[in-house]
């Protein structure tokens, strides 16, 4: 057993973990949107041919793993364990998506942070020898997020434009010892930060400290500068909160303008697409991780980048009983795989 | 790296990873059952000097975690990460409850296998080198369950004799690269499991066909017997669900009536305390492992013990929407420490 930690909350593998295949599926507005073209799979029918908004999400996650398997040119026995996690109560989406799979799972919650975490440890799964390939998976769907966390869609309510929009997406990665063309090479766990901020219809400000607080602390661990990353991206900060994550930045002499990227901002067009602040939900990070930020790093346009997605921890009832937002965020250094 | 699988679900680790200290802390009902002296702590207040019961729960979550650290003579610092869930909907008493403390924190959902979630994937992250001391942590309220996914409190409404009365208690173990005097050895990553079942006044039945998966294929992966161990420990099957998993298990040539030992039958005395067919949630496993199994294992009573927390996937959402109950069942085993 060799010690792999890094600094205070990080960790560097002493052999990178090969991203073997990424994958992406999105409901008809994120087809729409300015990433349209990079998806695997856009679907037209939001209920992705069931008869609730849960189990199209859990469809949803089931055919974009088995999508992320086909890419790998794996067969579901192949995959030794699952990392998986939605935001939906009990994480259903998850459990009703992946019992068909008949794959080991762990089920995660790390709100829309579930990516990283999956990614995370998955990687750290490979890296410690207990199976060749691991899949890290999640999703988001904006009518059963809705019906979870604000009011039935066709109440028609107003939104502020603090508020992001949920994505409707699954992505998922295959991740393995070795044959992938990137790969990743070290992380750093995320704490919860509690700015006390309260107001639910503007996650982008209440997770931009914990998005701070783990940027700071991964640059620290590794002794690295923001240059040293070609992106440092971001889950779905949306515009509000990308602006508070530069200011909080900036008061520990920390500037990331030039490298900083947020998926919430790039997978909808926000004037065009009545979109507000951005896109969120989990399946915004893992859809623009796949589909786009993967494949540059792929090709060598990008040689390494900081992915972290961010999460809001809270519930209706923690939100109505007048608890605050923390958040969370969750980071993976991707890098192109380098031929040994 | 040295691959440590075993079998088709199991890791066999190649240096144990040992368990520092197991903490509990429980409510009223559960200080009056039969596990009453064993607990570390018994809150008489069943709000735990807070507001709501979720505050409880985060309350009560918190104490544990620090009771934890104390036993093994650690400060929170020390701490490198934390794997922790609960059973409330987006994992609210968890990341509540862990804020304070100011560790990096991976979050779960598993149900009420939390705790078995918990122990394998703490095991495998000090194992693979990611930290020198990692905390596997979950809890369950039977208040806030309640509220959670039956009825209000006040309603007062009758059970059947198959529902299972939520365990108020929180469980934690700290586990480390040695100094402990028992750890864990091996572990079988669980399936999602659907027989079907719909009744979720009647958990046991759901979940049975997962411990059955479980227990068969641990057995199986280690090529060992049932009297390879002194007990096999499933979380909170209950009494109905007890008696389906003998059933399974017996159809496919294997009894464990003699080894099993079930944590909701444990914690209450079903006929003195009314609980019907046993206690459930997170916390029935993790405070009868941390109070009851662990001590047996350190002092050498019982010299190997197969540990199988067993979750029921469901939600409101999905118990509404006529959806089946799927379960899931994670195993550790878990051994007196031998002296090198």
């Amino acid at each position: 057993m060799t010690t792999q930690t890094k600094g205070r909350q990080s960790i560097a593998f002493a052999q990178p973990v090969s991203i073997l295949s990424g994958a992406s599926m999105v409901g008809q507005k994120e087809g729409e949107g300015p990433l349209g073209d990079l998806f695997d799979c856009i679907c037209q029918d939001p209920m992705f041919g069931t008869e609730s908004w849960e189990q199209a999400e859990s469809t949803m996650q089931k055919e974009t793993a088995q999508l992320a398997l086909g890419k790998a040119g794996l067969t579901k026995e192949q995959i030794r364990m699952i990392f998986a996690g939605d935001l939906l109560a009990q994480s259903i989406a998850s459990s009703y998506g992946l019992v068909d799979l008949e794959i080991p799972v762990y089920g995660l919650y790390g709100a829309c942070s579930t990516m990283g975490e999956a990614l995370s440890l998955a990687a750290m799964a490979v890296a410690g020898g207990y199976g060749e390939y691991i899949l890290a998976l999640t999703s988001s769907h904006f009518g059963s997020a809705e019906k979870e966390f604000r009011f039935p869609l066709g109440y028609g309510n107003q939104r502020p434009l603090s508020a992001t929009w949920t994505v409707t997406g699954s992505g998922a990665c295959v991740l393995g010892r070795k044959g992938g063309k990137a790969c990743i090479t070290g992380l750093t766990t995320g704490k919860i930060i509690d700015y006390g901020l309260k107001d639910s219809m503007n996650m982008g400000a209440c997770m931009a400290p914990a998005a701070c607080d783990t940027i700071l602390r991964h640059l620290q661990d590794f002794c690295r500068q923001p240059e040293d990353y070609d992106r440092i991206i971001t889950g779905d900060l949306g515009k509000i909160g990308q602006r508070i994550l530069f200011d909080l930045l900036e008061e520990k002499g920390c500037d990331i303008r030039q490298q900083h990227m947020d998926c919430g901002l790039e997978i909808f067009d926000a004037e065009e697409q009545d979109t507000h602040a951005g896109g969120s939900g989990c399946g915004c990070a893992a859809t623009v991780f796949a589909s786009y930020v993967l494949p540059k790093v792929e090709t060598g346009e990008w040689k390494r980048v900081l992915f972290i997605p961010t999460g809001a921890l809270l519930s209706k009832v923690s939100f109505n009983e007048g608890q605050t937002v923390p958040g969370i965020a969750q980071a993976v250094v991707v890098e192109q795989e380098r031929k040994a």
